[in-house]
């Protein structure tokens, strides 16, 4: 009995030894993207207007539930109207965004500014007429969905006229 | 009674309708960050090695627990040994990153690469000794927490002697 309740406590000792190691010490691996590992694919012709270019960075994981990707839209070019189940993060990364919704509201965001778009809030977001632009996107995901794709933007939604 | 029922049927119909323009419709406000309206300061040199500059890109919400900023290090320069309770992406945006972990693995990430952190890892990140460098980390936050700082990362550590 006294050499069972002795090795019981080694054992004890050593799962604890063990489970500190894998908390403080913090050993364990990150995960690596490297360029070209993920999609790159122009914009289909149904969900967006003009030449745009979507580069992923990174899928949603099971903690982190949203993805990241650069789009670039060449002057003029736009999504079609679309929502996110859960939203999504447009962070301009080079030139200047516009992103409009139904109420006819179009903001006008540049380089190292933020628009949050809201869960099953309609939108579209693109270039100005005359210059390109690229936005890094964070969107979020549930139940394996991101988008829910409507119709185009017209060029009079697109104009704000 | 009719009369009653007749009220209902209206009332059912008409906040049917008010919640169909809510969804389909998708009208609503975005919320824009405009440029200097979120914190810029040094990384504190308790947290950080060197010249390391964070801006602020937008704060976590009750939708999205993640928050997102560009840092900014300048050659040498480097975070302390740190983890994320729910996890970091780190995304180069200009130059070539390293990220380290306790058991010695260094990665080297490029402009346009991607290395997620999962929680509870401790990792180091920064510059290269010889170039400055700039990523976007979109940092995940639960109960207000997004980051446990811990000691400064050595000489012997940062080059992986």
């Amino acid at each position: 009995m006294k050499k069972f309740v002795l090795t019981l406590t080694l054992l004890m000792i050593l799962s604890a030894s063990l489970l500190y190691a894998g908390t403080e010490d913090g050993a364990g691996s990150q995960t690596f993207y490297p360029a070209g590992s993920q999609k790159s694919f122009k914009g289909p012709l149904d969900f967006f207007t003009g030449d745009v270019q979507v580069d992923m960075l990174f899928p949603s994981n099971e903690t982190a539930h949203y993805s990241g990707a650069y789009v670039t839209f060449q002057p003029g070019a736009r999504t079609a109207w679309h929502y996110h189940p859960v939203g999504q993060h447009m962070i301009v990364t080079d030139g200047v965004a516009l992103t409009g919704t139904r109420d006819g509201k179009i903001v006008t965001f540049k380089k190292g500014e933020t628009v949050w778009c809201p869960p099953d809030i309609d939108h579209w977001h693109g270039a100005t007429p005359d210059a390109p632009m690229t936005h890094l996107v964070i969107t979020g995901t549930k139940d394996g969905r991101n988008v829910i794709w409507k119709e185009k933007v017209t060029d009079e939604q697109y104009l704000g006229k």
